[in-house]
């Protein structure tokens, strides 16, 4: 993609984005309607549908040829990420938002011929956008980013995860996991897999482990975390594709080689 | 203790808590000098001790005979809480302060004869302040919080609490807890116990259990998840005493018992 498509791309996700936060936060404390997805603790809002509605009608009004991955379903049902691919969480982190009223993203991924070149993740409440054009490093609103450390050590780390890993499930041998989180020097559940990466971006954690994310989940923070250095992958340290779900494990690459090695002894 | 004393001493709290957070946020980027304590994750740097040593002098001036449990150890090593104890923790979450600058909290609660007058817990970064004196409500800044919701239940909630709940321990049987966070709606870990005594006031989980809380943990919080009608208890629902270590529960009245029963189930 030429790079001033690229810049008008970057223009028009950002002032939606703003426009998207502003009308969230002007109706955070309506009554909501909060219905059920695939469990009864996966939750929509009709704030979700009309987020994404809003930007699914901006991106085809502007650019018709752009193809679109949505949560909630107003994007199309793609087979490739061929050509431009709009991929799109309009809150990631509903429990959050339904809950909490805050620490819940908006997440824009924008991928040309499968390579990602723009994220943004847009923590709406506190105000402040991570964002990133490939090559081009990330930034915090107008902070650049530092590249991670390089002199990490496992034993000196913050993972964010899940309490789920530490109990059985069909993936990993919980016990290898509980020894694991006894081994770092701490563990944090924040909520949002979108905030989640941009953390592991802005170097606040070292690690993030989750299980079963979708691609509108991870796209945008993808684009984040490797503008610094980092990396996000299947828990095997593979590359993820963006069309299905995926166990995630984004980290600082200082520590990826051990952890892996890690998780492949407790793997089922 | 007297309206009049009570209003002064928390125009002073205030006023001090403010000069350590201005003190706090002027110096975030600054190198740490950072050493361990009871194990090689409990970290103390030179700002909680610069900023314990601030809280101690400022008390020591204005009330000679006050007391005063801290967590650096500059103050006294008191047998009962008779008279007026300030119960200060200068940086709760301090691997936050270390690893993230941010999520951390100055907690200072006021007792008087075993009972807690004044609780503020503040969130230096964010410039929150939740605040409260007995029987005049809780306050996060200026907005008053509102009671506890009364229809809350145990499926639809969310609990903060370490990960450690569910790896083995001596406390409770770690298949009880990996059951009971498959039960709930959903879990979080922040990592400062004052804070996430602050979020259960303001609703924001219902829930919070931690292992092994020192007195300066949990002062203030206590006074604040008060004013809002939660409680604050160990986790067979006895009252905590604050001279010693406790394993805490803090919640929604509305759900407490039925905590407790599964706790106890899985008690050692």
């Amino acid at each position: 993609m030429d790079i001033q498509m690229l810049d008008e791309i970057y223009k028009n996700a950002r002032e939606w984005i703003e426009i998207a936060g502003n009308n969230i936060r002007s109706k955070i404390n309506q009554p909501l309607t909060v219905d059920t997805k695939s469990n009864p603790n996966d939750l929509v809002t009709t704030m979700d549908k009309e987020t994404e509605a809003f930007f699914v009608t901006k991106i085809k009004e502007t650019y018709p040829n752009h193809f679109i991955i949505g949560e909630e379903g107003f994007g199309d049902n793609l087979a490739s990420l061929d050509g431009t691919v709009w991929i799109i969480d309009p809150i990631d982190g509903t429990m959050n938002f339904v809950h909490q009223k805050r620490n819940f993203a908006i997440s824009i991924g924008v991928y040309h011929d499968r390579i990602g070149e723009i994220g943004m993740v847009y923590d709406v409440m506190n105000d402040v956008l991570y964002h990133a054009k490939r090559g081009q490093g990330a930034y915090k609103n107008d902070t650049k980013l530092s590249a991670l450390k390089k002199d990490v050590v496992l034993e000196k780390t913050i993972f964010a995860m899940n309490h789920f890993w530490l109990c059985p499930n069909r993936l990993v041998d919980e016990i290898t996991m509980q020894k694991f989180v006894r081994y770092i020097r701490g563990t944090r559940a924040y909520g949002s897999a979108a905030l989640d990466l941009a953390y592991i971006a802005e170097g606040i954690t070292d690690g993030y482990l989750s299980l079963g994310l979708e691609p509108w989940d991870i796209a945008a923070g993808m684009v984040i975390v490797n503008e610094v250095g980092g990396v996000v992958t299947d828990i095997d340290g593979e590359p993820l594709d963006l069309l299905s779900k995926h166990h995630v494990f984004a980290c600082n690459p200082a520590i990826q080689g051990e952890v892996i090695g890690i998780l492949k002894e407790g793997r089922k």
